[in-house]
């Protein structure tokens, strides 16, 4: 794994000038919002959604500044989830990655701008001529992200996870939540390099698939280590799902049905990418990379 | 000012109707945040933004669907910030046009989801085909929105209205305030009918000039409201200003020299309008009831 370890390293590398590049800068009274976004981006992040954005990008031949300008705006996105998803009213959760959290370091009112700000920033990349020349393909994947983000995605899956806290949520519900909390963003990080290179409808549906498949991994795994991770190898708190008496995977399926769930999800996912040959292994790589960390 | 009010209230009962038709529903246990999402937009604002959005774009013959989706979209902007800035961590108010406020009736979970629904939303909208058939308006209303709604605009104004509270604001400093917190969004209402229309430069231009002067008359009858206008007229708590501490238009020209300064404002934003002859009475007759509202 450590050949891939590196290659996402340093696709995290690239992907962070970008976001620098990107984020407001200010000196009035308001650059408290632009210096609270840009600790709530540069958190150390995996840059997992980036990283699939560049490797699906690739499979199409795209640019590898509109790429990365993409990959910049779908994690300004994904750290305005984390930053309301900490908030005091949502998960309360004063740590993130180890660090303080966005209301912590700053306060709330700032935190909660922060995000919007973030949201906002990543429709405003995606729009720019300087993502791509054709302004289909950059309506077409500020469409795409706003429906994932959305209601009926991102934001929906987060309510739906609030209110189903003392539900006995079966499988098939909590697949649901998993796939509008955060199976639609990981959906749009694969999905986003078709649009970009005006793929075939086969090429997309092959990603969409793998996307999907790869989703429940990730959150699979994600609740497994929530059970058995070390917290400083997590990055924080574990033990909060069984505290919070939530239902999970791992809750219902137990921890050895879950841990072979996620590797056949893995397999599975994998197997969609035959379409591109050898062309896929980055993406190859990260689905194994997936069902292995925190080992 | 009876005629215009009711050309106002014809406006609000169509774009209700919009919004309605664009809210999305559910069923399962995230449907909460589109009841949230439904209550904080269908709160009997004026829509005084979706007003100057199809009194531009008729003046340059755009189909009335596409106007009618954008100033849709500004609503649901609009209503995102008045939910954001409700909550305890930012203004706490509890009362909305003599309405519980949205995390009053829901809970601040809740309202925080409603408020990042929303903000979504009014990207999907804009960037939906069913908007506009060229993509690259498609693109320019989400580029355009995205720069008046983010850090360098409303999110930036409503940081610095929070970070100024105790300062000592001059009038350029005010005045700097109020473009980026509301006038960034009064700006891109009336442009947008422009960008629809595929207007030229020199329309686009009299349309921001106008924008610029409603915009600030706008914020100065606000302020003069706080101190001047009753409770139930206005339908929020009043006085909360002075009680903040907070330097306004009122608190640093004086009542009277506001109200002068509004009108004449008023006056110089009609003037703006000549290019369009008398195409644009419904603009001008805005600009009237603007100084004239809460009298």
């Amino acid at each position: 794994m450590l050949t891939f370890e590196h290659a996402l390293g340093e696709v995290a590398k690239t992907v962070n000038v970008m976001m620098n590049h990107v984020l407001p800068v200010a000196s009035g009274p308001e650059k408290k919002v632009m210096e609270a976004m840009k600790y709530g981006v540069m958190n150390g992040g995996k840059r997992v959604r980036p990283f699939l954005v560049l490797a699906s990008a690739k499979l199409f031949n795209v640019s590898e500044i509109s790429a990365l300008r993409v990959a910049a705006a779908i994690e300004m996105l994904h750290s305005y989830s984390l930053i309301h998803d900490d908030l005091p009213a949502m998960d309360d959760s004063d740590l993130r990655r180890g660090q303080p959290s966005v209301h912590k370091k700053f306060d709330e009112a700032t935190a909660i701008l922060a995000g919007d700000g973030l949201l906002t920033l990543a429709f405003e990349i995606l729009s720019d001529p300087a993502t791509h020349s054709d302004p289909a393909v950059r309506s077409d994947l500020v469409l795409a992200l706003a429906k994932a983000a959305g209601a009926d995605g991102m934001v929906g899956g987060q309510m739906m996870d609030i209110e189903a806290e003392h539900m006995n949520l079966d499988i098939g519900a909590i697949t649901r939540l998993q796939r509008m909390k955060t199976g639609a963003i990981i959906n749009f990080s694969c999905e986003a390099g078709a649009i970009l290179g005006k793929a075939a409808d086969q090429s997309r549906q092959a990603l969409r698939a793998y996307a999907n498949d790869l989703g429940l991994a990730f959150q699979i795994v994600d609740d497994l280590l929530d059970v058995v991770g070390k917290e400083d190898a997590v990055g924080k708190s574990v033990g909060r799902d069984q505290q919070a008496g939530k239902a999970t995977f791992v809750s219902i399926l137990g921890i050895e049905r879950a841990k072979s769930q996620a590797k056949l999800l893995a397999e599975q996912a994998k197997g969609h990418l035959s379409v591109f040959e050898d062309r896929a292994d980055l993406l190859k790589a990260m689905a194994d990379f997936v069902v292995n960390r925190g080992h």
